[in-house]
Order: C-alpha cells, then structure tokens, then sequence
C-alpha cells in the first residue's frame, strides 16, 4: 500500500494509483519530444525532480518553463507534440493555469498534478493526477511536497515499463518514520539559532532536496538561504563560503553524490562550517564522505539516488521547523505569504 | 559599427557579425523543435536572456538544461531536431563541452557561445560564434556578459529575419557610456557598507540581470544575494523582506516592468528598503513606479525591454565594485575563485 503522504490522510486505496497509470498510458501513446514543467515554489522544486527523472529514465528532454514568457509577453511557442505539465499544491495559480490552456491551445499533451482535483490548473488540462495528500494545513508545505515527488516518480516509472514499481519503494513509509524519529535535526537547531544567512548545495536527484531546504529555511526561519547546485556552487558562490556561513549538502550513495566529492573538499579547504544530508557510508565507498570534514551529519537511509529526495527532505524540514520555534517564530503563520499564490 | 563589448578591445571589424549572419542561416534551415541552452554562472544568466527570446521572438520552446543528467547520470536525451547551445565566455568547463559532445551525437545541431574560439567547447560545437569582447581580465566577467547578451540577441533577430538589426540598437553604446557616466550606483554602495543579505528581483527580460546582479554582489562583496523573479518572490521568500533586507528590483517599461507593480506594493506594504533599476517614467505610464516607496533608484535609459538587459546591468555592476571597494575587498581576487571552473 503505497500512501501517497507517507502516512498522512490520504485516500490510500490506490485510486492515485489507477490514475498515474491511465495517464502514463495515455504519455506513452503520445510520444512526446519533450517535456516541460511549470511550477513555481515548493513544487518548482519536485517539477525538477520530475526532469531529472524524465531525462535520465526516459530519455527525453525536459525542462522547467518560465510562465512569463507565455503570459507577460504573450510568447506562443509551437508545443505540438510537448508534454506540458503544471504541478502546484493548490491548482490555485493563474499563471500556470494560464501555461497549460496555451499549451492545449498550441496542440500539446496537457497534465496537472496538484492536491485539489476540483482546482482551475486541474480543470484546464487534458490529464490530472491527484496527488491525494489529504488536506495541506501548513503554509509551508511539506506532505504535499512528499506526495508530488512520489506521484511524479510512479508517473515516470509507469511511462518507462507500465506497471512497474521502483525497487525499494514499499520499504519507503518505514524508512521515512525511521528517519523522522532521529532527533538529530532537533538538536541541530541550536547552531543555527543565530545565523542569518545559510548555503545549501547537492548535485542531481539531490538538488532540489537543497533548494527545498533552503526555502524552508527561508519561509520560516527568514534565514537568508542560498542554494545551488555542487557544480555551480564552484562558479561564484564558493566566494560566499566560509567559517561564518553555514554549508548545508544533500550527499548520496549514487552518482549524483559522488560528483559532490570535489566541491565537499573545497568547501573542506575553505573551512566552511558543513553539516552534510545523506547516508553514512563505508569507508571503502566511492562516496564516502570520509576526509571530508563535516561538523556534523543528518543520517538518511542507504537508498536509490532516486528515491533519496523522499527521505533527504525529512530531516531537513524538521530542522527548519526546529530553527523557527528556537526563534521564537510561527512556522505555521510566516509573514508576507498566502497560500494561494496569485501571479499573472 | 556594433562593438561587441561597447568599447571593450573587440575585433570591431564586423567578424562576428558575419559568423552570427551564417549561425543563423543553418539554425534557420535545421528549424529546430527547441532550444536547449547549457551554461553556467554569469553565462547561465545569458543563456537565460537567449530562453525568453527563443520562446517571445522565435516561437520555439525553450528552456535551460542540468548538465548532470548527462554528465553524472549518464543520461542520452533524445535531441534529433533540437538546437543545443552552450555559453561560456572561457569555454573550458569539460561538463557543458561534454553535454554538447552527446548532444551533436544524438544527432542535435550545436551550438557554442563563447569568448575563446580554440576552446575545448568551441571545438566540441559544430557552429561557433565568438562574442568578440577580448581578453577578460576581470575574474567577476562584466564585459563578457554584455557581449554574451548582445551575441545571443543578435542570433535570435537574424534567425528570425535575416539581416534585421533591432530597432534602438546603434544608439545602445553612446547610452552605455551616459549610464556608466552617472555616479549614483557609487554614492548607493556605502547603504550596503554593513548589509549581509540582500535580494534581487525581476519578471522576464529583467530577470536575468536581477540574477547576474547578485551573482556579482555575492562573488565580489561575499553579500547573501538573493535573486528570485517578482512571481517566485511570492511564493516564499518575500517572508524574508522587511525594513533589514534590502532589496533592488529592476523594472523596465514594458510588460516585464509592467507586471512587476503588484511586487512592488507586496514589498512597499512590507516596508522593504527598496532600490528600483530602470527609466524614470512618467506617471501616466502603466509601468509607473510613483506610488511606490523607493529609497533610492538606478536610473536607466528607457529602451524596449529586449535590449534593458545590456543597460540595466552596468549600474549594478559598478555598484557591486563599489560595495567590495567599501568593504576592503579585492573585486579582482574573489577568494575562492578561479577563472575557469572545472566540473564534470
């Protein structure tokens, strides 16, 4: 029983299920060039996931759109034979609901993936996909980001070989409450009490872990997060680092983690004050992390780089939370921000 | 005579002009079904600038590519009938020569952008353009970016009618020189003596040089910028502006600028220490920014937006050099840092 929100108030009776592979049939059937996701937020950031998956797994390229060239400029880009998805929590934003009419509009495969099937993004595609995680109280998202992450890996997989399940995913809802009852996170928060601007950093499936971090951070601790991708963390940013800005880096076991090495020992050879995201790994590994010096290490479970994003994200959340109650601040009312968005 | 670099050490000569001319005529006779551009640091946000116009002139999906997916993950996207465009002023990163290598494989046509034509990535390509700017001495690249922008603006105009120079284009340096000329930015770099954060913003065309700005904030003065477009700065991070963050928007005259006033207001109602780039309007303009309490403002010419961005970007350049200056910091020798960069 795989539930869409690792144990929250899902359907659970795999009606998502159903769905994800009414719509993958109807994605292999069309044979898009293409793929492009629009999203903005905490959903750009599994939008991405979705595009690394789709690169890697399909072998279609994929990018993420800015909807302003469409709805600022009036941008009309001939997308026949595209798969244009939107994903967004509450369908609720003009602008990407704007996106996808133009995109049905210019003749290309349309699909929303949101948690609200009766929401203007969902009514505006071709294709919906519910990501059933029950009602989203928190302004700052967190189960609905766990939820679009795995409905967007089931769509995937199921476009690839129909009916398949990845390897290792029924373990997931155990391993995530594993990684939830670790209180490392908790006790981390202190550290960061008084900090006023932080870096996050990881490379492939694990780059969107950093960016969703760092806005978690953002969003409710008003830290100034920083986030970048290992490889251009060393085109610039690298300048930022040093003992007094802390380093947060998602580091797996698999390729993505490996090509983090080199930037781990520049930030090592900076004296960056790093606490690294990811499995403890033996030495004898090809990603070990040993040599590196971390101050400190939020423990994940030993999965598929795929899979990772999933459980990377707990800890990480946890923290922010962790970092906002240290500062006395409401996590659940930021200042400034709505939960529906509405942008033109 | 358009100099590459606005009075930087280009050929001058017109070379580019023709190659750009010839670039154009095979991009015009492959019809590519989109554009995937690779780039990284400053050049990302040129290749940025070269998404919206691919997409607002050309009509042809566009969009930035992860190298990883290719480089880490292994990943053989399928890009027959693609264009694939690499930036960089060195040409030397091996991930995006290595990103072209596959992609002329799969059988995309391919482009490189760079400022060093024996470089690994123009040799990779199999089309060239030289954005002429001469010898970068800066580590910080500013002239290289202009001449990127103006490269990439002139390939898209000739692709979409050969032999068109855009309208307001021969007066860009003798307004270049007028903006350099005014000594605001200057006098504005001791508000950012003691700031640590800082964010950026822009919708469109303006959000590339919202982008750079804080790149070359962050590389030369280690300043936490923050760079988000006015739609994403909704979603999340405007929790961070108040009275202590301050936050420069640029804002042109046309749609981009247009659309950012409901950004504006959200941050005045904030009572964010707001720094507004772009022309003084009068305040029967729809993108008049009267109304809106700006402490201060960079002004610049009033061009169409397609070509702000080689304007836009001077003041804050030079505004970056005199945070460092003001700070004691060497803009020259970013800690850190290297000219080239090698990932993979």
């Amino acid at each position: 029983v795989l539930d869409a929100a690792f144990g929250g108030s899902a359907g659970g009776d795999g009606a998502g299920g159903t769905t994800i592979a009414g719509v993958a049939e109807a994605i292999r059937t069309y044979q898009p060039r293409q793929v492009i996701l629009t999203a903005r937020g905490t959903s750009d950031h599994a939008a991405l996931y979705a595009a690394y998956l789709t690169e890697i797994r399909l072998g279609i390229p994929a990018g993420l759109a800015s909807p302003s060239a469409i709805t600022v400029y009036g941008a009309r880009p001939a997308m026949d034979g595209c798969l244009v998805v939107g994903v967004s929590q509450s369908g609720g934003s003009p602008d990407l609901a704007e996106v996808l009419r133009v995109a049905r509009e210019q003749g290309a495969l349309t699909l929303a993936v949101t948690n609200a099937p009766d929401s203007p993004l969902a009514m505006t595609a071709a294709h919906h996909i519910d990501i059933c995680a029950g009602h989203e109280r928190a302004v700052a998202a967190t189960k609905t980001y766990t939820a679009q992450l795995l409905s967007l890996l089931l769509l995937v997989e199921a476009v690839r070989e129909p009916g398949s399940v990845p390897e290792g995913l029924r373990r997931l809802p155990d391993l995530a409450r594993t990684t939830l009852d670790d209180p490392t996170a908790v006790e981390l928060a202190n550290r960061y009490r008084f900090a006023d601007r932080l870096v996050t950093t990881g490379r492939g499936y694990a780059y969107p872990t950093a960016r969703e971090a760092a806005l978690k951070l953002l969003e409710t601790s008003y830290l100034a997060a920083l986030a970048y991708s290992g490889a251009d963390l060393l085109h610039g940013p690298l300048a930022l680092a040093d003992p007094d800005v802390p380093v947060l880096a998602v580091v797996g076991s698999g390729p993505g983690g490996q090509s983090m090495q080199g930037v781990l020992e520049r930030l090592g050879a900076r004296g960056a004050d790093l606490v690294v995201i990811g499995p403890v790994l033996p030495r004898s590994s090809g990603a070990s992390t040993d040599g590196v010096r971390a101050v400190a290490r939020l423990a994940t479970p030993d999965v598929d780089e795929r899979l990772a994003p999933m459980l990377d994200i707990l800890p990480l959340q946890r923290l922010a939370l962790a970092v906002a109650k240290a500062r006395g601040v409401d996590p659940d009312a930021p200042r400034g921000l709505a939960k529906v968005t509405s942008t033109l």
